[in-house]
């Protein structure tokens, strides 16, 4: 039985074990710093497909069947799915995961959606109402470009606060048993509105949300940045990663030494032009499932904050002048058995 | 904790139960046989607001503030909500709830986001996530025909098949104790495509995905349609409802004396003009929240399964000559403390 902290946190008693994690990225990504740690690598972001919506459906699809390799277990196996991307009506997810028959939860929380299906895969693994779980989210430049910005052959400039959305999806396996990093402690997100309308400074308009969930799991648990080896938000990016901090610092927290930002762990963001760094559902998705995931399993890292952040906007809700509310949803991930 | 049984079916221990539930409704709703039972009637379909998009998070905001009243508790009391909805990025869930402070888990599976809400809302109660949990969806027909059909300016005919997407939004509060409906037993969906490609026939589109889920349920079980009062299904309308009866005499289960349609209660349906009948997130939501909810809570129904079923389609899927897959999450409700 789970046991609530303070307002918002939830402490999992299961041993909720994350027992195998796979990720599969485009060409840009796998060109960067992470390179060595991700299962595949396309260098054609069409994945020979006829379109980029198929494209993105068919990382998610490998990725799924990747973690399913690597756990040794088949989809029959898995109680249920939770998976969600940027796409109107979550396209990537179904038409990605259908073959499988496995049961799907549809979720969305933008770019927070990973952390967001952590959350939700834990909760349901801690009621006994499954046995293995898996979480899958995916984004692709292509497809988010066309939907939210620009069709790529109208050759948009971008402002210089835009992120680059990360072709790149994620997938884990959770479970009731096994070793691993545990899943030990959560912290859901509150719909957090700043007033920010500009759909290309994401970072800025998401920081608010990922410093409320920060300052509200460290208020119910009475932790401490320095408990954690690394705090790592979804994709704040330059902008909004120093945003955060600030906004933090204003309510005595100090997460600079340990804060780093996925976005900005994906690419090396000026050698290879992505602005202020990555973005998406597959951004905290495939940095997580590839290198964080590999230093919790190798001991290298021992308490990780993985907070996911989303901005909750529409091309509608933009041209209809509204602002850009947002979402962070925090998992606290702890190596080997020991527990929270 | 929850008890699995068979392949898919969780069945709960603990008494979760359905506290109070809230239903808004647009004109036409209001204007149909379950007049008596909503809680509120908008004859202005734009609620006042400045677009439509606004009004459909309006609808979500007042099924929320209603529920809050009828509960005799406030927002701060609500551990998470489970909201969804029809629109891109779910923008109606976003908007309409952000105000209330409350954990936001956002979910999408098109018109069985209520169904799929509710069972996410039981599994994590039952490990003890949080005390309090609601479930919020809504669609309206006017940001739906604008976004999934055609402008209504355009004056677009309709086909004879197609289906009216309710302008409603349904809330429904969850708790760990109390006396009233209990939350019993789940069947989650799987991701069913059979080949249907006619965005303008929803019903025949999900009666497949409504006929696994129900047959996942029966077989997994053990249980027999006599067992309940009701199986009521999302938004079938009158093809798909006819083709789930079909589908499921081929599989030996017969619910036609069992069987109705949400998408068939919520309006008359000729008298009307709805064509096939209701659709949306809305449908469902408002039709258990305002009569079904009523019914067992004054014992006139004893065993209910409510199946929402969702065309997880987009515009984008469509005109690239995909087919529509389809998913159908199960609930089984209990009058009273009787339990399962």
């Amino acid at each position: 039985m789970a046991v609530r902290k303070g307002n918002h946190t939830i402490l999992f008693e299961r041993p909720i074990t994350l027992a195998a994690a796979a990720a599969a990225v485009g060409k840009k990504e796998g060109e960067g710093p992470l390179h060595d740690y991700f299962d595949r690598i396309h260098t054609d972001t069409t994945l020979h497909e006829k379109s980029f919506e198929r494209a993105e459906a068919a990382l998610q699809k490998e990725a799924f069947t990747v973690l399913m390799t690597k756990a040794g277990i088949a989809p029959s196996d898995v109680s249920f799915l939770f998976a969600g991307d940027l796409l109107n009506q979550c396209i990537s997810s179904t038409f990605g995961l259908q073959d499988f028959s496995v049961p799907l939860f549809g979720i969305y929380g933008a770019c927070s959606t990973f952390s967001e299906g952590l959350l939700l895969a834990a909760m349901a693994l801690e009621g006994g109402c499954g046995e293995r779980a898996v979480v899958v989210t995916s984004s692709h430049f292509c497809t988010a470009e066309r939907q939210f910005r620009f069709p790529l052959e109208y050759g948009g400039l971008r402002t210089p606060t835009s992120q680059w959305t990360a072709t790149a999806a994620g997938a884990v396996l959770l479970g009731q048993s096994g070793t691993g990093p545990r899943l030990t402690a959560a912290t859901p997100g509150i719909v957090t509105d700043y007033g920010v309308k500009d759909a290309n400074n994401m970072g800025a308009a998401m920081a608010p949300a990922a410093a409320v969930t920060i300052g509200n799991f460290f208020r119910d648990t009475g932790r401490c940045p320095e408990d954690y080896d690394l705090i790592a938000t979804g994709d704040l990016g330059l902008v909004g990663s120093e945003l955060l901090i600030t906004l933090l610092k204003k309510d005595a927290i100090d997460i600079s030494r340990q804060h780093n930002d996925c976005g900005l762990m994906l690419y090396d963001v000026k050698g290879q032009g992505t602005t202020c760094g990555g973005s998406g559902c597959g951004c905290s998705a495939s940095v997580f499932s590839a290198y964080l995931y590999d230093q919790l399993k190798k001991g290298r890292m021992h308490k990780l904050l993985l907070v996911s952040t989303g901005a909750l906007l529409s091309p509608t809700s933009t041209m209809q002048g509204e602002n850009i509310p947002c979402i962070a949803h925090l998992v606290e991930i702890t190596a080997g058995k020991e527990g929270a």
